[in-house]
């Protein structure tokens, strides 16, 4: 269990969202493995998934299904993720919606799909549609927990949030859980995300709403800067709390933001053999996605994350981070705190500062670096965390 | 020291060239950490530096001198980079330079420096004025094994190659030695290579060669990712060799080719906790730097560098670096070899390939990856190392 777990939230029932989790033995044993979630007709659905250009079969599945616009059906399976598995994953695929289908009594193209695990072996999908119908007649409205952890694999923990927010004066409740810990620097998703909300929006809304809050959110985060083939953030809206059609949705896309940061923060606490969370602050950028990149630049070296990991306050190898972004960057402006204390001031270490402080928050959990490069008003934010020996044990025997 | 390391040959003397080390303190206790190199006057000088945007004072102080084209001496320490030191760094260039030139008896822009270690510190550089007329008195024609060491920080072994090219006619010898073995993705060189030469050419041309050769070499190498604010090559040729002037450089510019990429892959062979040497090859890609692109996206993928280290030929992975390079690339169109064997053609798995020999060459010191895209005829190569426990030892504890 990483040290830097949080708890899964209390996910009360959304109108129109029943979901349930079963063991089908698709690569694990003795483990759930396989989730679905069924919705109400009339829901709408938005998506986001990876930028990888070898993306896996479900990725594909999603982008064509979504076209629609509506969701009947998601069905998630973990232990295999279906990439590279040429016309053998687009039969799992289609088998796999085939048979979702049959149980909802809906359209192929309403099934959502989503596979993580090894990649480049065939899906074994016969073992998913056996295990279907005994998954679909135990959905429930308060399985959450199950959804939550039968999506996980080198998971330690499930994640999971929940927000309310008014739409036209109605209260609507949106809740999520995600998975990931290794493969993490998203480019706009994380491993798998997949939030419900019983707010009845078109479809068009929530592409806009979900696209704008994985860019503040997932796509701030990595853990090892390996984008996955399989990176799928799915919003699902039953339309069953009743607001008023064309209200504002301001409330809801702040709580919404909350929510996908929220989930985004929890994968990174899950990062492989993760000891310490990292926050970093760019400011004094040329533009704001300046700063972003310089941010991930620097949460994406492994000379930082193990100086991290080491306790050690090693302002010299986040300037040669920031260096290497290829961002506009000037050494001498270049300004570094780290937990609050400014240890570099344009371009030179600040003579007698403080150290005590520094060297005690370098012993926390949680780590905060600041960086200034005094060069305009750009900002960014980028989470990580550290790279111990832990993800070396977890990424060298994955498969043995 | 590194399993990957091969012995220093045999460096012979090159006319014009007298070498040393000494011990000057100045971050390590009793071991040399000072080198120095006086070159006969007339000796003309090449240099291409690190891309990173905050390099440090030495290199701010090369590019300057470089412009003259003529060198003296080339002083180098170990222990600390003079990065991000402000006006105390250029005051130690500075103060460096000018003892030396004293020493010498030339100009002050005909001395070249270079400095790696940590970043951040003042460099005391009273220790390096201090020592250097010792060191001074004490060059000799014959000291490469002594210099070779003396530049070395976290390095195992010290890196060194020789060639013999003809220039009109004449022979001429060409030789140089190499430090590194982390921070190395050098987007143009590594940590510090040194090249030396009795040709007679003038430094328009030495720089073009320089340029090509590392192109082709350094900057085709990546241990972890990170560009160091210090990466330095710097050529001299004495002009000793008496070979005619305006002669044919293709022999000099095959051999000097040769000699830059041996010291090269000597320095992945050191790459911090390296166990395995890697080459990646990629063909098929929309073009040469496509190709080259995908070949470093791979050897830096921290999963597929973690499965090298396991000994787990595990080509989902290698898909994963390949689509998360951003350059062009059909997931269905995609072949991926280990050891020689394909065992993926066209995006999916071959049907029964014999895993026998592919579990076999991951059990050896050198890992060879191929890489088809069949989109084009572009092709490049990346050399790597493994990523172990290793890497997190050195690195955690660096300062410690």
């Amino acid at each position: 269990m990483s040290p830097l777990a949080v708890p899964l939230p209390d996910l009360p029932p959304i109108a129109g969202v029943r979901l349930g989790a079963i063991a089908a033995g698709i690569r694990y044993q003795n483990r759930v493995d396989l989730v679905m979630a069924e919705f109400a007709p009339g829901t709408h659905v938005a998506g986001v998934f990876t930028q990888n250009r070898c993306p896996g079969a479900p990725i594909d599945w999603c982008r064509a299904a979504l076209s629609g616009g509506h969701a009947r059906a998601l069905v998630v399976n973990a232990g295999n993720a279906n990439v590279f598995t040429g016309a053998a994953g687009r039969e799992a695929t289609a088998a796999t919606a085939r048979a979702t289908a049959a149980l909802v009594g809906c359209a192929d193209q309403e099934i959502f799909l989503a596979s993580t695990g090894v990649i480049g072996e065939v899906l074994p999908y016969a073992r998913i549609t056996a295990a279907l119908p005994a998954l679909h007649a135990k959905l429930a409205p308060d399985a959450w927990p199950d959804a939550a952890h039968g999506i996980m694999t080198t998971d330690t923990f499930a994640k999971g949030a929940t927000r309310i927010a008014s739409v036209g004066g109605v209260p609507v409740r949106i809740s999520g859980f995600a998975k990931g810990s290794g493969m993490i620097a998203p480019d706009m998703a994380t491993m798998l995300c997949f939030v419900f909300t019983d707010a009845a929006l078109p479809a068009a809304s929530l592409q806009a709403m979900l696209r704008t809050g994985v860019q503040a959110s997932f796509n701030c985060t990595t853990v090892d800067s390996d984008t996955s083939t399989s990176d799928t953030v799915l919003l699902f809206a039953t339309g069953q709390a009743g607001n008023p059609p064309g209200a504002d949705t301001a409330d809801f896309a702040t709580a919404l933001n909350s929510l996908l940061l929220d989930l985004a923060l929890q994968v990174v606490r899950d990062g492989e053999g993760a000891q310490k969370f990292i926050r970093i602050d760019v400011t004094g950028a040329v533009d704001d996605a300046s700063a972003r990149r310089v941010a991930l630049a620097v949460a994406n070296s492994p000379l930082v994350k193990t100086a991290i990991a080491g306790e050690d306050a090693n302002w010299g190898r986040i300037v040669m981070a920031v260096g290497k972004a290829g961002e506009p960057a000037d050494r001498d402006l270049l300004s570094v705190a780290v937990g609050g204390i400014w240890m570099a001031r344009q371009g030179s270490v600040v003579p007698g500062y403080d150290e005590a402080p520094v060297v005690a928050h370098m012993q926390s959990r949680d780590i905060k670096l600041e960086i200034d490069l005094g060069l305009g008003e750009g900002r960014g934010i980028a989470w990580t965390c550290d790279l111990t020996h832990g993800y070396i044990d977890i990424n060298g025997n994955y498969r043995s």
